[in-house]
């Protein structure tokens, strides 16, 4: 185990009718005008963009709106977002929707005290210092960034997608009531399913050794999504499906908890940012596609890694097999499962042909060899596009 | 799952050599003059309070002292820590040492603002409101203390030992530190063994359905603590053996994160702390003993949960046997374990006879039946301290 901080200060609330909570927590931090943003017309649709005024209302806060954050969120939507907070003293951030929606608002929030144009922190030409306190009520359960200090923002003039991370852009509050995802159309869940399970393999599959609580922690998180996924997909109301789902989410990647002291991956994530930083697809898309191509080009790095996750999270019974074998059976579970619950498994499927993988393997690269359990040079990243074609 | 609220803003600094980074912790906090609070001699002893003199020093702190602090903290000790931050002018605590250390220095923290006498937070007399900053290096891996804003204090004129719980006493930061526990004895090892599975136990056996990645998250740190604890006692300098027992005790009770939304229990604790409250017995030997014999009394309130705890903590095969068979296994193999790490099974071990078994089940009860996996009431505390002898 390595050594590590950890240090998660926001405040969860969590399941059914917490939303009534948010005006006191809102007037808990003095609000006086908030930002609220949020995604399409979806929580029109569903009241719940009615319940969130009533309750900005109740509060006495005053509303400002920033509507529209795209699926993958936008610089230029948040360069927005900066200018209205600017323009109408905005001291509050409240954020309605999923990952994007959260992300977006984190940037908005650590761009309003910085002179500079935002882009700066996510090229890392400068440092974060501060933000406006943000506050999130989540409709979504896949990104965990209702509990963590990341976002990931995408540059259309460049095409790039890039991410910070920040104590400052941790929520003070985030509100989760699984009722809220309820209404969430099948594909998405199926997206956020796919997301949690890949923010634990990012942290799962690692060279440090001595971490047995860590990886049981990791594996906790994926059998229990593994048995709710299923359940929400065949009954989108069924409470208790959807808050597992919304806590494995959340846990799987609030800070690190469950991976302190281990060294992260994190490079089928680089990938996946520069695929669809060319195709505006889905991130979990993406990820479906290219987790288990990765896992079978670096599965030799540390096979026990393999052969355990196999045995413990998909019962693979390893009895009269290879230990080769055995990991080749959970990395095939793995493919299996996403099929199952309609994720893709190849580039082709997202009409991705074969035309830009060069540049997409030289982009991920473009800060150097990227992830830890094997550090995947342009060729190998390419290696791992041409076998997800 | 229940709805629940979460919220954990310790930051822990972890990893040998991490003491090094106390005198910038202190001095992010503009302290000026700090309480050190310690126990008796042993950190003396080790060195360790030379080194932590050094950090105070070179952050330019100044320091009053509340050494002596009991095994069982005592509420005249606290008060006595309360004076000198009046008399000099405190502005944080630093407490090092293990969790009577940390309880005592909580104490300290939210009595000095408090006009009133410290003693009525624990009767309930009165509410906390504010602390003044806490920090703490810890040398035990016990109770969790380090990541929550529990405190159990001992009245001996009155014979009461009694806990509070605020979000005002949670550490700012906590170092925890592996190495500084390779010195910790056999016993007090044990204890802390006993003393982390009891708090998963308090948790893990809870008449919540529907809560498959809390029961996972609980069966993890069981599973990690059995395993490294017969470690770390053939090796007590067994830097992981000590590093995954200390991240274990810290995440089995910091502040509920591995059974949010569950109705927990703390009826053997209870118990224990009228035991402990009459014989002054460490708090561990006394929830050694209960703990196997709470479990056997109230088992059948729900027979599939001690059937899974027995099959996925002690691997009990279930085949061949009836569900009452493989929990009593389970139940069994407890006790085993912690006869063989050489922690005690029968009151008698702690010379403790039959004679105050009434009074202590009365005072269990004085506020009322305890528990909720099943509600005991003073005639049931009385079997279960009767089958304890």
């Amino acid at each position: 185990m390595n050594s590590f901080a950890f240090h998660n200060p926001t405040r969860i609330i969590f399941g059914a009718g917490t939303l009534d909570k948010l005006g006191e927590q809102l007037a808990a931090f003095g609000t006086k005008t908030a930002l609220l943003v949020y995604g399409g017309g979806s929580i029109k649709q569903s009241g719940l963009y009615d319940r969130v005024l009533q309750q900005l209302e109740q509060a006495g806060v005053r509303t400002v709106e920033l509507a529209g954050i795209e699926p993958n969120p936008r610089v230029s939507t948040v360069r927005k977002g900066i200018e209205l907070c600017r323009a109408h003293d905005v001291d509050f951030i409240l954020a309605v929707g999923g990952g994007s929606v959260l992300d977006a608002a984190k940037a908005v929030a650590v761009g309003v005290p910085y002179e500079g144009d935002v882009w700066d922190f996510l090229i890392r030409k400068a440092q974060i210092q501060s933000a406006l306190p943000l506050g999130t009520v989540l409709t979504l359960s896949a990104t965990g960034s209702e509990m963590n200090g990341n976002s990931v923002i995408t540059n259309w003039e460049e095409n790039l997608k890039k991410s910070f991370g920040s104590i400052h852009a941790y929520p003070k509050f985030s509100i989760l009531d699984p009722t809220l995802t309820y209404s969430v159309p099948a594909n998405q869940t199926v997206n956020g399913i796919v997301d949690t399970m890949s923010h634990v393999f990012e942290q799962y599959f690692s060279l440090t050794t001595d971490t047995p609580l860590q990886e049981r922690l990791c594996e906790s998180i994926l059998q229990t999504v593994i048995e709710n996924g299923e359940k929400a997909l065949a009954q989108p109301d069924n409470y208790e499906a959807r808050a597992n789902l919304m806590l494995c989410s959340t846990y799987a990647l609030n800070g690190g908890m469950i991976s302190v002291g281990m060294q992260q991956d994190w490079a089928t994530h680089m990938i996946e940012h520069e695929v669809s930083a060319i195709y505006d697809i889905a991130h979990a898309a993406g990820l479906s596609v290219l987790f288990p191509n990765w896992m079978t080009y670096v599965h030799g790095e540390r096979l026990d890694r393999f052969v355990q996750y196999a045995v413990r999270v998909w019962n693979i019974d390893p009895s009269g097999k290879s230990d080769e074998e055995v990991a080749r059976a959970g990395i095939q579970a793995t493919r299996d499962y996403f099929t199952r619950i309609g994720a893709p498994s190849r580039l082709s499927e997202l009409n991705i042909g074969d035309d830009q993988l060069e540049r997409m393997a030289e982009e991920t690269v473009g800060f150097g060899p990227v992830g830890s359990f094997r550090k995947l040079q342009a060729g190998d990243v390419l290696e791992i596009l041409r076998s997800s074609l």
